[in-house]
């Protein structure tokens, strides 16, 4: 087994500021922003330069300490600075519960400083940002080879969006679980639903799997069903936004869709998503917010338009997908097989079941 | 109740040769093509400039008079070019039945005219293909008005693809189940998946709905479960490109994961398919021959590339969704409710059960 290195950055922290990857040029440009403020940071998760639950969760973090490390003065100053921007990082995007997870946590290591030197203030917030990135990368690798036991040798898997390298700092969640299981020696094949409207499967999972020399084909997502009823696919395996706490979750719209031709042709489907993804406070799938984006994701493509003039259009981010529908949740803490109150409440506890 | 002339024309014969109006550059320009000749009708359809089977089988028709009525010669000479017409018409698209519903009967028309004088012929052929356009519109009609009586009052309809006015000489099938709702006094609503690759529901359903003044709003395909499952549908209909002696379909790619979702939300789904879609010689779905489309209608939008240059995809043109899953066929001849072999057997002798 060899750990392979990933092949591109998404967030990362480079001289003093944040780094981004921005996906919204992928896959035809590769380029690499700098953002030097928090609301550079806050405008780039909310424009989707960056998307995917737990890099959004790091972007976050990185967001804080970027704010305290560039504002001078006093330890006041600094903490004043954290707090607007984890204000301000709060409102860009309102279902992935990892934003608010890392900031919370920025938060509590901002109130759990007693210090009055701003120097050190600043470099508790910086590393503390370093660790929720180091972390998503460890927890990636966990869940990966959690999941990667659950995968037949030759399997072709179906994933849905992008819940890869790109969506977290680093290996993935859902594309975790197929890198891990490259990584033991089995050979997998991916098919990536397109994921309209912003076909991040098309654009980045398709990326990232064929710069590291794993097998993908695209379809778009109205073949997937097609492609499951035909016995093409052994296993599907997505990532979440939101788990609630009776095993629940939103993810990428078009995954519910998914998970009911998983169900109805006896395919197994996984959620692979870290613990800081599981929300023990949202009780079941109809508590989760569902954000809706802005119409000109569905009316324009490339931005020509698709829809006539004076269409409306609906655009919800999200869809919920019943726990019954989901064969295991795989985190970083273990499988919850199949996932309900019951398994979920057990890795709550810490134990892996 | 009031029949409400369609707003356009998808294909008629004028001045001698074929009309269509170019469904690629919908919605953004309406423009009419004239065709001379056999081969550019044929390269209209296999081109997509016409698609929908029952406009495909109109097209067809109206190929092979052309091809007719453009030859020159004695009767011979006329009925060798209509034959080869309907040779290179066969050959445009797989899937669809009714055209070769439509040149059977063009072939039928052809052997059984035992006169020598050519330009009775030509007036014979001519005269079929316009027979096939008027039918048509009057079947969709019929259908229509049967399939008007499944729609509440206030219904939201879920439909993919476009089985509309311009997938038929007018009126539409699906379409047509919902504007003979509409001229019946009924308040409808629709709800239009957009339907990728080639966005029939986003760029068609909707600028022909609009154009009626039909209310309707588009999502991408991957929402059609979601509004589903938040009970915001009361009726699925959709067209057909090919039913099975036992009620199976092939449609649009995407139809088999409405028709689950559907299902699992206990949303009644209907198919409205002129009888000329239905093919007792195919026993069930698995013997449907499944059109896969070039690949660049997957990788570029709008001529710009959304996958990574080298990878793969599929692009299969159509699903087969099982009759289990279908609350009704609704045909110009009844509904087969629920479609299988004994209902659709009843249809066939003509009964309407």
């Amino acid at each position: 087994m060899s750990e392979r290195p990933s092949s591109f950055e998404t967030v990362c922290w480079r001289d003093g500021a944040v780094v981004m990857l921005d996906q919204r040029l992928l896959p035809e440009i590769e380029r690499y922003n700098t953002y030097e403020d928090a609301h550079g940071v806050a405008h780039a998760i909310r424009t989707m330069v960056i998307r995917g639950a737990p890099a959004i969760g790091v972007a976050a973090a990185l967001g804080v300490a970027l704010a305290a490390t560039r504002t001078s003065g006093d330890a006041r100053a600094v903490a004043r600075a954290a707090n607007d921007a984890c204000d301000l990082l709060a409102a860009t995007r309102p279902t992935a519960v990892n934003l608010f997870w890392a900031l919370d946590r920025m938060r509590r290591r901002l109130s759990s400083s007693t210090s009055n030197d701003a120097v050190a203030l600043r470099q508790a917030l910086l590393a503390e940002a370093l660790a929720i990135r180091e972390e998503d990368i460890a927890m990636c690798r966990r869940m990966g080879s959690h999941g990667a036991a659950l995968v037949p040798d030759g399997a072709t898997i179906l994933t849905h969006c992008n819940a890869g390298g790109l969506a977290t700092a680093g290996h993935g969640t859902a594309l975790g679980v197929v890198r891990s299981a490259v990584e033991q020696g089995k050979r997998v094949r991916v098919l990536a639903d397109e994921t309209r409207p912003l076909l991040q499967g098309a654009r980045l999972t398709a990326w990232e799997l064929a710069r590291d020399g794993i097998p993908v084909t695209v379809i778009v997502d109205g073949a997937a069903a097609s492609h499951l009823a035909r016995g093409e696919i052994d296993m599907v395996v997505v990532g979440a936004d939101r788990v609630a706490a009776n095993g629940d979750f939103a993810n990428k719209i078009g995954t519910l869709g998914v998970a009911l031709a998983a169900a109805a042709h006896g395919v197994p489907f996984y959620v692979a998503a870290p613990w800081s993804t599981v929300d023990l406070a949202t009780p079941d799938g109809a508590a989760i917010p569902i954000e809706e984006r802005a119409a000109d994701e569905v009316t324009h493509i490339h931005g020509r338009r698709v829809t006539p003039e004076g269409v409306p259009v609906r655009n919800p981010a999200f869809d919920v997908t019943p726990a019954r529908l989901v064969t295991a949740l795989i985190t970083d803490r273990g499988l919850a097989q199949p996932p309900n109150a019951e398994t979920i409440g057990r890795l709550a506890e810490g134990a892996t079941p």
